[in-house]
């Protein structure tokens, strides 16, 4: 079996796998409420991805395309990837799925910006995103890791 | 003794102070580097207020003036505070310098808007702040509660 990485679908049975994530909140919940409330078709496409381990999602991040008018990170100014919510399962770490999401997300060929928790930066640093020169009116409260596609660099200000 | 919270200075002596506490981050670190390449004056304003005990900083934040051009959270659209890394020292805490901080933020009567912590959502709930409906675009990885002055709401989308 070789997992691979999947457009997540919205319906119930993902909203249920989703609850296994330590990073559940207010995303999933208005998802949900959507749902419910008949405002999303079930089987929607979320801005979710994740690997399948038999039936079971065993990883998930969320990878969503930011337009070029809202890039203040990279040179020349251009559409990009933001991703957050990236997480394995625990039984399911160390078998590169955590990998296969960010490879899934670099085979786009943009620039990618993720503000990970204390915890995921080591992990995003040896798949080679790098620290932008801190400013606080674009950063604020966030330390931002950024990985640049050939040909693309850090935005100056 | 009444400590009053105070607008920070940015030189050395808050350099060190800022190392105590916790969410000491690349923001810290880029202002440490502004000061040492002499790109900024000793004693320039910061984004950060504190409150002193004696000649102790033992509670901070940062604040910050967001543009109206930005403000896709309340109704009207206005400027608007955004508030990270409130934080107060332990062994200083539970005597409402959190509270004092948060009080001192709403009487510019702005909105204010942040993205708090888990382990801090309870506090700013109880100091009057408010989850908004999610939405992907605008919030991302963020799970932000706002706090509306007289005849601000929500802005919907």
């Amino acid at each position: 079996m070789n997992p691979k990485v999947e457009k997540l679908k919205i319906n119930y049975k993902t909203m249920e796998e989703f609850k296994k994530f330590k990073e559940y909140g207010a995303q999933e919940l208005s998802m949900l409420e959507d749902l419910q409330a008949n405002m999303i078709e079930d089987d929607s496409h979320s801005p979710f991805y994740g690997i399948y381990f038999g039936d079971k999602l065993v990883a998930r991040m969320s990878l969503y395309r930011k337009d070029s008018l809202f890039d203040q990170y990279f040179d020349p100014p251009q559409d990009y990837l933001e991703i957050w919510k990236l997480e394995v399962l625990p039984g399911y770490q160390n078998n590169n799925y955590g990998k296969k999401l960010i490879n899934y997300a670099k085979n786009y060929n943009m620039p990618i910006k993720t503000n990970p928790r204390m915890n995921s930066r080591k992990f995003f640093e040896k798949m080679g995103f790098e620290p932008v020169k801190y400013e606080v009116e674009r950063d604020l409260g966030e330390n931002p890791l950024v990985w640049y596609p050939f040909g693309v660099s850090e935005q100056k200000h």
